[in-house]
């Protein structure tokens, strides 16, 4: 290796850190970055806490993602769980386990990823704390909390029948850049090939936007808190299928969710099938005016848990990391 | 692969995570798991929090440590730094990234690791959420939260010249735990041999002690709190060895912790540089009727961060991932 090169295998874990706390905004919090924890304010008296992990190869390829879109996405995600409550994001905590040899130009890219993601999204959010590791399997665990400000929270239980079902944000976009990636950016032997500006600039602008949704989610996290004031009955963040995670939120609910397939755009089984997108689906009693669009309606539980024009779901519905996930695609 | 045996390749994200959640006592919080966060009570509006990632490898060895001990150590690592802050640990949220291949009867013995890491060391605390991906590198991300109850919270930066050195817990015994792995446990070649009931049982009383320290640490949780209610001016979890991390308070504190040698035990050298111990170092002002026991006193700034008998310590300081980790002891 060059000096021109360093890795993290050369610095010590302080210098490393050092590295990636001073391209994040300045803690606004009680205690910041460097104690053994950070304190947050919540004025409310609850704090709202999640976790989600991006994983080399199941969630994302380095040929495929920049380090910068590796940390927009991974705050991304977050900041999507703590909003679909009806909570504002105040901070991030950020576990890192990188493999020695990983640059330290991509540790600082990923920093630049969640600060631009933070700011973007999430205005007044910032990583308050982390955790430094090696491992052979680059590994982004973030956690996220969130303050309530005073709302009730918005769980998955509390849609009931009547209430209007509503998509806050986009459906299928992320999958389409996936399936870009999947049938663009592969060799014949269908490993990843490297996004260059030159592939990216060869594609329509459609199939470009996609690619950048499937790279980099875009949750509204604003709406989702308008969401909540507005009274919805039920939310959660759509991350792995729009049929999947409508059963979840009927099961909880003990509902079924009937979705109307005109309402679903023109492609209903990649609305309904794709993932990765983070918008929210919403329920709201009946005339309320609330963000998003109307894609249904919550009808008493029937003999399925989701219905589309009536009929049981027979498509595919969504990502299971567990069932879904093929190792020989690694 | 068996019947009897079933992996998490072999079931849904939901069939591994209810077979988790069975194992973990009842939530208490306004919302547990389930939904896309929870939602924790912090009654005085601030919330502690810290993250910390056990990796197979740098870490852990599975030969060595069960699941049992592993769940029971994700915890205590975690709630140490909580109780570190002076806050009474709350709830962890727990990413776990594992292969497919990873046995089931693994994942519920992480699961009653945790619960009886809780229950023993920080009682009423649970996991209140988490995270399941596929990895090839098994990885315990766990975050804590605590709750300040009113307290100030304790921080690095506070000790002040003429103040009291205190060591809350043990020093140097994980370490020696460590070092009868390395060298009891592990066959001609340095691989990993498993720690048996009898390989266990051929160990002395003493070494015995230690090997389970090593393999599940007990950080005096309830220690900490009663030394933050005495007026800690300065606080932290002593994880990477006691010289390392007493530069990092002195650091903070812009002053120099002199260490009495005769005060560290029959060991001084195992003392200052042995880590995984997740005691606590505190300082006091003098004459203040504190948790623990004296090792030194703080002194103005000098040239050095840490002495001990006056003179810089030059042995071994500690454990710091990145320039200690040797990948080929993997």
């Amino acid at each position: 290796m060059t000096d021109a090169e360093p890795t993290v295998g050369d610095l010590s874990e302080g210098q490393v850190l050092r590295g990636i706390l001073d391209r994040l905004p300045a803690s606004t919090a009680p205690v910041g970055p460097g104690d053994d924890a950070a304190v947050l304010a919540v004025p409310d008296g609850r704090v709202v806490a999640t976790t989600d992990t991006l994983v080399h190869g199941p969630d994302f390829r380095l040929a495929w993602s920049s380090a910068v879109d590796l940390g927009y996405k991974a705050a991304a995600v977050n900041l999507a769980d703590v909003a679909a409550m009806g909570a504002r994001p105040i901070a991030l905590l950020v576990a890192l386990a990188m493999p020695d040899e990983t640059p330290i130009a991509f540790v600082r890219g990923l920093a630049d990823g969640l600060a631009q993601g933070c700011a973007e999204l999430a205005p007044g959010c910032a990583v308050e704390g982390g955790d430094l590791t090696v491992s052979d399997t680059l590994t982004i665990a973030v956690t996220a909390l969130g303050s309530l400000e005073g709302r009730a929270p918005v769980r998955r239980s509390g849609a009931r029948p009547g209430d209007a079902v509503h998509v806050i944000g986009e459906l299928g976009v992320a999958a389409r850049g996936l399936d870009l990636l999947f049938t663009r950016f592969t060799d014949a032997a269908g490993s990843p090939v490297a996004v260059t500006p030159e592939g990216r600039s060869a594609l329509d602008p459609a199939d470009s936007y996609a690619l950048d949704r499937q790279l980099r989610p875009r949750p509204p996290i604003a709406d989702a808190l308008r969401a909540a004031d507005a009274g919805a009955t039920a939310m959660m963040d759509v991350s792995d299928g729009l049929a999947l995670d409508a059963t979840r939120l009927a099961d909880a609910s003990m509902v079924t969710i009937a979705f109307d397939a005109g309402a679903l755009g023109e492609d209903v089984a990649l609305a309904l099938g794709g993932g990765e997108d983070h918008g929210f689906l919403a329920t709201f009693p009946e005339g309320v005016v609330a963000p998003g669009r109307r894609v249904g309606t919550v009808h008493p539980r029937g003999e399925v848990a989701v219905t589309v024009d009536g009929r049981p779901w027979t498509g595919h519905a969504g990502w299971d990391p567990y069932r879904d996930w093929d190792a020989g695609r690694g």
